[in-house]
């Protein structure tokens, strides 16, 4: 199954894409289910209600027409990861604990919907305005200490995550802070896909592409930590709770492709190998892929300019 | 004016600290207003709002039976700043930029209000929570791009925060992640004070107390950012929205008081000088006093034993 977010006429919905390119608007047939995701995760087995409720229903709109929300409307927390994919550690250069995942937090306010522009920073505040596609996990039931064997069971669904940073911020300090959270710098969605339909998570393709080329494309097996890994690190300290995300960490760069010259000024980086790695500008668009999901695909759009805005 | 949530008996609400330890329900002389804090601070002119309605009006209700509530319910962020004072700096022998204020995030899970229980993990998880008593920042209007001199402008109120940290998970990686952000570690209250009430930062000194003895003491003018370089910082890229907080640091340890003997086992530090810092243990009781503001005050309590808990 999968479930998405978007505003209706009428306001916020929550939809289930069906075959032919169509979906069930949720609250046309449930009318007194939650209009949101976080809501209808925190009631007790929501999501099997959801699919009992849909059953056997053909899709009655065109999903062409959506306008997408972000999957989680203000979550508890939205996590992510840091170097967890090998290629990716070795092209930086950079280290981190073989033990225990790396973790670090965004607010809701950076990431957008599928289909939303990212806002990129005016050139004199950054250049460096980079896509990190990933693997993002939300939460359906919470809990604390949770096993790594009963992990899975705590999913609700995966989705793609361009976990978008400005990595010139990213630098200014030990940890990330305000590098990773630009507002709107990033994006999830489109949608959760759920575990039973996704399947085994090592078995499928992540693919980041700018402007149509690809930059990123790794199997999901190369993580240094698994999804229940980190659910089960995660849980000695937090309460997960319906709603929060994970995004999984991302993988490395394709090498530049036969012929390619990549713009220098779009490679300010410090990878120690030869990547085509490129930064955004405004005017991109960027694709996150994910086999068994789908594409999460955003415009570049200019942030607004350096001036004050109280309010 | 003193502004705070704590818990009716029906419902959550706001009170106004008067003279004579008694308070102000606002509810009772303002019922159309917002019962919590966030939403007040939404509105235009809200703490000026609050402050035109309780005027001239004493306090009807004794401080002393409030069950308080953490000041701001699911702030969008609650930001906190790393090596802010000079002295902490050169105890722990840590760098940072000298540049660029060092921020990280925390979930508002990770905080309870004046009077709870902070949660003491089980000596197998952690034998280092930590007390980092620091200055608390509410955000009242929000705005992006804001000058160093509107920055004050910006601000509803300032508190007591006791930053509470789990130092073994804290070392885990670059980025803290979970080692700031175990359920319930640490506090924040008891109220706001506004910035007229409250007055010059750097004149204020701040004092952190375990079982009743000192541990930390400091002036407000000892950080390397102040409060309005912070401001300024986080708004290049994040828009401030009003019940945002910001905790701007700890001060140094004191050294251990004269013929003092503290367990060497609440000592599992690298610090580089001799100091009193003791880790918090279950039965403790950590006080956060901010001249201006207060006392904030928590006992520990043992956090949940290690055992897998869904829900």
């Amino acid at each position: 199954m999968k479930i998405f977010a978007y505003l209706a006429a009428d306001g916020p919905a929550i939809g289930i894409a069906g075959a032919n390119d169509r979906f069930i608007p949720l609250h046309e047939v449930a009318p007194d289910f939650p209009r949101s995701l976080k809501p209808a995760l925190e009631l007790p087995y929501g999501i099997e209600r959801i699919a009992a409720v849909v059953a056997g229903k053909p899709g009655t709109q065109p999903l062409a027409d959506v306008t997408f929300l972000p999957p989680i409307d203000a979550p508890n927390a939205f996590w992510a990861l840091a170097l967890n994919f090998k290629l990716h550690l070795e092209e930086t250069g950079l280290t981190t604990s073989p033990d225990f995942p790396h973790l670090f937090m965004r607010h809701a306010g950076s990431l957008v919907a599928h289909g939303a522009p990212l806002r990129n920073p005016p050139p004199e505040v950054s250049q460096e305005h980079d896509y990190e596609g990933e693997l993002g996990v939300v939460i359906g039931r919470g809990g604390r200490h949770i096993p790594i064997d009963r992990a899975l069971s705590h999913v609700a669904g995966f989705t793609c995550v361009n976990e978008g940073s400005i990595r010139e911020f990213q630098r200014h300090n030990r940890n990330f802070g305000l590098g990773k959270n630009f507002e709107e710098s990033g994006s999830y969605g489109p949608w959760l896909v759920t575990p039973d339909e996704f399947g085994a998570i090592g078995e499928h393709t992540l693919v980041t592409r700018l402007n149509g080329i690809e930059r990123q494309r790794t199997k999901l097996d190369d993580m240094l930590f698994t999804v229940e890994q980190v659910i089960a690190y995660l849980s000695t300290g937090y309460r997960l709770r319906p709603g929060d995300v994970i995004a999984m960490g991302t993988p490395g760069a394709l090498p530049p492709h036969p012929g390619e010259a990549i713009d220098p000024a779009r490679q300010r980086t410090r990878h120690k190998t030869n990547t085509g790695k490129s930064s955004m500008r405004t005017g991109d668009v960027v694709e996150v892929e994910i086999s068994g999901i789908g594409i999460l695909s955003n415009p570049l759009a200019g942030d607004e300019p350096v001036g004050y805005r109280p309010g």
